[in-house]
């Protein structure tokens, strides 16, 4: 890695974990992620008590500026609605990117398939920040029913991810048609 | 494996296989395999080339009652419309049991990252196959855009699903009403 000179022991094992488990998956192994960040063994077990809690602080650390990305900033003065398109806007750009795999924290929770991880439940708690983005947007918007829209939103978000993300489908003319079909449908403004 | 002295060895990797990947991910060992299926390593690799390959074979094994339990019989006489929602609510009975981890056919894929694995072929085909029982129904019921239903369609899907097997949400309640308003847009009958 070339920051490997500039950054801290901490941050690099943070780097490498973030970056090989998106790429190889969660099985990767503590010898690679402690070759990869430049780490001896010893000292990531200083820092870390387990590669369970080294993946968690990985995808902990990535959480704002994964929120930040997605959402659109607090005061735009957009619409409900347009503030709910940004974000699916957001994920087509993502999307468009020749190593994107799908959403990571849908992905994590999905490999590890042990909602007790530590990892897991940090991934859990990205998404169900995101599903309040949404919540909140769908009643400022005047939804008949904020609940259902919310998760109508998070639903299409993973599934066009998940799609993307193995190459089975793109965002590109099929995202923005459904959500704008189920915002009309819930008289979204 | 109590089926382990009736059935023969390939039967029982193939059995070994399906059921290991879909608990454990597609990291599960040769070793594990060949345990579970009480056949020895010298075997399997007489019976499969790698484990890549006996993988890919039992998917393609369970992809036949896969799509038998998912589609409505060919000649039902229900509406296309019906029909598709036949799909969807046997997809929210599957995701009803405790061991639901989401679509195989979705999650394999996600795992292992490489569209050119002989799992990922298998599984892309079977999703393939969906989306082309969709479209079908799509144009026998009239719809103003097939293609996009179709693709609705199996976003949908695999995004209810990925979302039951990470315990982050139910299809009931939000599945249902979801395709019923993604028909209705596109006027089907």
């Amino acid at each position: 890695m070339t920051t490997e000179a500039k950054s801290s022991p901490r941050e690099r094992l943070l780097e490498a974990a973030a970056m090989l488990t998106y790429r190889d998956g969660v099985g990767i192994g503590v010898d690679a992620l402690c070759k990869a960040a430049g780490v001896s063994k010893r000292s990531m077990y200083q820092l870390f008590e387990s590669k369970d809690e080294l993946l968690a602080a990985s995808l902990e650390e990535r959480a704002s500026a994964y929120v930040t990305t997605l959402l659109p900033p607090a005061d735009d003065n957009r619409s409900p609605r347009q503030r709910i398109l940004h974000v699916f806007d957001q994920l087509a750009s993502q999307a468009g990117a020749p190593d994107f795999q799908g959403c990571r924290y849908l992905v994590v929770q999905i490999e590890l398939k042990d909602q007790g991880h530590p990892a897991s439940r940090v991934a859990r708690q990205v998404k169900e920040n995101l599903t309040g983005f949404f919540r909140a947007e769908a009643e400022r918007g005047g939804a008949s029913d904020p609940d259902l829209l919310a998760r109508q939103m998070i639903l299409v978000f993973d599934g066009a991810s998940a799609r993307a993300g193995i190459k089975a489908d793109m965002p590109t003319g099929l995202v923005t048609p459904t959500v704008t079909t189920l915002l009309d449908a819930a008289s979204m403004r």
